[in-house]
């Protein structure tokens, strides 16, 4: 596991969950550090109403002022709609997925499974004849928060019909926080054996308190690719639920102590973390930019006996 | 991995960090429901003095007060007058270790790790004669809060010493919290070989968010036996560093998840769990005791699209 991709989302998985919307020049201010650490992606948002969702309303805006570096820039996508939308400020990759439960597939867009993987196959196929990078996912993939068990038949039924219509980056989300590390090796072991050539992306959710662990998981089943959120931005701030996304300078922190991506600077997503935890006035998730990474001067936590 | 034992030792790796000092009838009432979770063994305290660790202090009152379920009693012992405190007060399993840091080593013993090593060995000897079950355990084995990184074949080279000794139960903790999973397979593999019939337990600390995922991965090794800490207890709370050991509820949540350890009664321990919080009056790093198991009535956390 030399190269696994960073995908930073947690301006746009994160920042949703949040009431107070962030203004668009803190968001530019973030996004340009995010891109400067080296990470290989960074979403900018997503493209929704933006009376349904206002912290996301400022998206086609934020696309054309954000610092091209080395990273593509994401969206996520729920409908043609938003296509057009991304077609005009300039989206590198297009995210956007189906939900393995039926009923979290009704409540977020009113339409069932079946239904939702066929519209989601034609947005990605005009996408991708555009010429732009597409990645299709499956979400609740491990578990859902309404249905509760999700068979593992479900997910593979929508992923078998994203690589039947020839589409080759899939992403499987735990967007419960559902999953444990066995199923989630044998998920991804089963996904990836539909065809060859197939890049996963893993999405979790530290819910429960199992993110890494299950990021572990998946790159031992395979997986070249994670999805992960400054801070640990996601948790459900209303609720006693705090666990948000998985971390990413804690997940970047921990794949180069084993000595990958040693190419990512830390230093600037601990800096967006730490502004994202005065900004929201609250201690974030994530451990490394309260500790500082280890060996680092400010850091030393656990020297106990 | 079908029976993995489960060692409880928040209320002494725990509560030693903690400035407020727990009364022994609200140790006892923790302890009491810790005992009647099913957990295997239960950490009662360690035989240190009075005045140097006053959270300790009660110990040799306690052990005679502690209901007797079916779980053993615990206590950490650091020198022979702590052999001698526990032969009175009725301890089942004797813990005690040697640091692999040699600063970590002198600044907790006054000793190097040669003279510790020998020094842990007769001590150990001595409690086996007495009818005794005794763990020894490698501290600071994945790395050190002092030294920083800490060569594998330092904490081999105990482990060794150890297994020539006749000893069968070793423990591997990673006091500082600097363990990746690669390095935790790698190590536990290395120390599982050095005999057959060998029974390995793991010690993670959560200070950089890998307390689980290393447990998974010391699992995967053919480790037998996790220690844990009811709410995550053990972080230190006069600085940064908010981890503190592996939760026992979220990591028998965890285990529970996939199968394992069924038996284990979760809610006299999230019981605890909100107890210690409510105790110190601040959240504890445990997600179950706030969020609820998956699918319990308290729980749906995560339903979020």
């Amino acid at each position: 596991m030399s190269r696994i991709v960073i995908h930073e989302v947690g301006l746009r998985d994160g920042l949703q969950m949040e009431a107070r919307v962030v203004p668009t020049e803190t968001k530019l201010r973030w996004l340009e550090r995010l891109v400067a650490s080296g990470v290989d992606i960074v979403q900018v948002g997503s493209f929704v109403h933006p009376t349904k969702v206002p912290q996301m309303a400022d998206t086609d805006a934020l696309f054309p002022q954000v610092p091209r570096g080395k990273a593509l820039l994401s969206a996520l996508v729920l409908n043609e709609k938003g296509l057009e939308r991304g077609e005009k400020c300039g989206v590198d990759l297009y995210c956007m997925g189906v939900s393995a439960s039926e009923t979290h597939s009704r409540k977020n867009t009113g339409m069932g499974v079946a239904d939702a993987t066929a519209r989601i196959i034609a947005m990605a196929k005009q996408a991708l004849a555009a010429g732009k990078e597409v990645q299709v996912s499956v979400q609740s993939a491990f578990g859902c928060g309404f249905e509760g068990h999700v068979p593992p038949e479900n997910a593979l039924r929508i992923a078998r019909a994203f690589v039947e219509a020839g589409l080759r980056s899939l992403s499987l989300a735990d967007t419960a926080g559902h999953a444990v590390p066995g199923q989630v090796e044998s998920l991804f072991g089963a996904v990836l054996a539909l065809a060859p050539g197939l890049e996963a992306t893993a999405h979790f959710h530290d819910t429960y308190g199992l993110g890494i662990a299950n990021c572990y998981a998946a790159l031992r089943a395979g997986v070249t690719a994670l999805e992960s959120s400054v801070s640990g931005l996601g948790g459900c701030p209303f609720t006693a639920v705090a666990g948000g996304n998985v971390c990413t300078e804690d997940l970047v922190h921990a794949l180069q102590r084993g000595g990958v991506r040693p190419d990512i600077a830390l230093a600037p997503i601990v800096a967006v973390a730490r502004e994202v935890a005065s900004y929201f006035g609250r201690d974030m998730p994530g451990k490394i930019y309260r500790t500082g990474p280890i060996g680092a001067p400010e850091g030393g936590g656990g020297a106990h006996p």
